[in-house]
């Protein structure tokens, strides 16, 4: 169909479907298994690349390879061992505000990116500076913000699993901690996602994937 | 390496970034282009089996093909022209409470998928239901199943991209008027995506894709 993307080598049905089946919440990382440099950009731009709310991009990607950071972060992660045995442990920071700053910044990068004038813009400005104000009298700016991060983070995880690298997406641990660990000011660290290779050994590993069929999960009109 | 997946059809980094690079906010789908029941299925199951916390998937996934559905929700979705012309039309709507019923489902499911005795979860079930009672306290159930819900979407749109599937996922449209009109109960609409083919004639379809840089977006350590 002419209107679709060309390309050679994209992926069957089946092999998506096999890719997101063979990925799991991988808790044992063998840590001598290092994401490569190529690998990690691809990942990381494949997380860049994911669309936003009016493609604002509200957030922060922390990417940590340092060992001593993630021995410093592990205790405020519920101790887990994929914070130090990953390869690269990435933290979503979702901002706390939608700032007047930000909203300029991605003007003049809009601006500069499909070489417009700034004055082609300024309803677009506009619009989302009342969109700004709304969040703000509302106190949703950081609910949007993790909302808009998640997005990213299934790029990145729905990636890696095309890729044959594996990946641990962790709610649980506490975000004011990491916070101050990073060394964060306003953004609140909202999700993590360990990155490496598997052991083959954690006791996830062999179990099915549970997941509500079709008939529970999707209502069809 | 061989704990990687297996797999001669998988997607180079190249192809990957191609895709995540053509998919843009489709305003405009050819109406006659349908997606197909085999692509649906792959796209349904690839959102069905993004991870969410704990895995309990607080979320439901209404797919509108039919006509006179779309026409009626248009006008709550800031009559946006993709809400009619598009093949299907998914909203991702996520549940207002974590339910002490939703929980035990998913207990059910896990003890009949892994074949397991119930007693062998009652620890995880009560870990879920203090998890649950949490949730409860702080009164953030919603936003909680909200983020969950986006994990989703983003396999959505990133698998849908990886196929040549256009897509347009939208905040702008008035939660409360689409689940009534859906019929939705304990359910909040948050998310809509469009899916279905590209007419190419829309003015956003030849822009440069405006994205923060990694220097921006990435702090590393």
């Amino acid at each position: 169909m002419s209107v679709m993307a060309e390309s050679a080598s994209m992926p069957t049905r089946k092999t998506i479907l096999h890719q997101l089946r063979w990925r799991y919440a991988t808790k044992g990382f063998d840590p001598e298994l290092k994401v490569s440099e190529e690998d990690w950009e691809t990942l990381m731009n494949a997380a860049i690349l994911a669309p936003s709310s009016w493609g604002l991009q509200p957030f922060k990607m922390v990417v940590v390879t340092d060992t001593e950071m993630k021995k410093r972060l592990r205790p405020a992660c519920n101790n887990q061992p994929q914070i130090t045995d990953c390869s690269h442990l990435v933290i979503f920071a979702a901002s706390k505000e939608l700032t007047e700053e930000h909203i300029d910044g991605f003007i003049d990068l809009t601006a500069k990116t499909r070489e417009m004038e700034l004055e082609e813009l300024e309803d677009f400005r506009k619009l989302l500076h009342d969109f700004r104000k709304k969040l703000e009298t509302n106190g949703t700016a950081l609910t949007w913000s993790q909302r808009q991060s998640y997005i990213s983070l299934g790029f990145l995880l729905s990636t890696s699993a095309l890729m044959g690298i594996d990946a641990c997406p962790m709610e649980g641990f506490q975000p004011e901690k990491v916070d101050e660990i990073l060394g964060l000011e306003g953004y609140r660290s909202t999700a993590l996602c360990a990155l490496g290779y598997r052991t083959g050994n954690d006791w996830l590993v062999g179990l099915k994937k549970v997941r509500f069929p079709p008939e529970e999960m999707v209502i069809s009109f």
